[in-house]
């Protein structure tokens, strides 16, 4: 069974999943890099002198499994970046997907293949449409629900998140996006669990109750 | 030094102390209980099957070493309390502070003095005249912040706090009061530990850089 995950996903201790004021040069806004400097940190990207720690297992499952992303129109880029027809998003020339990667955008264009595997797909589409889409785009494969707060939010919302992990970091940001609005009751449908790490952050995964999980 | 410390101060995941509709019988609104079960499930509490565990540890410190409490009018009783010329809060004969307690309110009455050492005074201050209202009748030991949460994060955002523990609780209430609107960059001032407890609540802790505490 293909389920629907979110992974590595990082919030304030006040909730906001992203800061105000988000630019091309700031893509969290104010937030700036401290809600990831935690997998940063990690032996998966500091192969030399990373902790091997409770972190580092949880941020290598970010592409176990997964075969395809779907991701808001402000992960791919800035604000205003559709209209620049050249631009191919802020993640480089190797984005870390390496899978098809389906971008919610109300502005559609032809789709974008980037080396190392990923491909960039442009959709107009709601979460459910999204997610059918990407299912068949994934061979089988579990989906990831790659974000902004607002997509994450959103496909909550629409009952549509089987696995979710979300780190909380120590740090208030005050003001931008929160993850949580409008979200009551949500624990009813899933195990929580919540596992604090020696770096200070708190992992927060949610498995829905009756999902059956790939081996 | 007198600190000024929270203790088993409890808010949803989401971020809220307090639910919607709080009245005489519902006094944390829709929440109900679900923010203070991890508390009554202690040893401290249920001396004969309570856990003893790191949730005890914490919920035991909420009376150590502190010498009178402030808490808002909304923590002393149901919303219109101050009509009611005879009311005497919302904790029975023997409320469970055993010290002076100030309750903050635009509707200051005569101090009512219960059983137990509890005696509830009334003043219409700003949260540094409560603070050195209170002080003067600790004898010298730590004031708590009771709560609710708009009175915390008015410490708070005043710079009052010294040591601070926050309960979150795996459930979203979706709305309520919150905590911890407007207190961006928080954490510069304070050492933050997070410590996950197998009751599925989580432990954090604020504790001010460069204060001493009672041995």
């Amino acid at each position: 069974m293909s389920l629907t995950r979110v992974q590595n996903f990082s919030i304030s201790l006040d909730g906001f999943g992203t800061g105000e004021g988000q630019s091309q040069n700031a893509h969290f806004g104010h937030a700036g890099d401290r809600l990831h400097e935690w997998m940063f940190a990690t032996r998966r990207w500091d192969q030399s002198s990373g902790s091997g720690g409770v972190d580092d297992a949880f941020v290598r499952q970010f592409s176990s499994g997964i075969g395809a992303e779907i991701m808001g129109a402000g992960k791919f880029g800035h604000p205003g970046w559709h209209e620049d027809p050249e631009w191919k998003g802020a993640w480089g020339p190797n984005p870390p997907f390496h899978t098809p990667v389906f971008v919610l955008t109300h502005h559609p264009r032809p789709s974008i293949e980037m080396e190392g595997g990923t491909t960039f797909h442009f959709i107009d589409a709601s979460p459910a449409e999204a997610l059918a889409t990407a299912q068949q785009a994934a061979g089988g494969q579990d989906i990831r629900i790659g974000g902004g707060p607002t997509v994450v939010r959103n496909f909550l919302a629409a009952g549509l998140i089987d696995h979710m992990h979300i780190v909380v970091v120590p740090i208030l940001l005050g003001r931008g996006v929160r993850l949580w609005d409008g979200l009551e009751g949500l624990e009813k449908d899933y195990r929580i669990e919540v596992t604090s790490s020696p770096s200070g952050v708190t992992h927060v995964t949610f498995t829905r109750v009756g999902v059956r999980s790939q081996p």
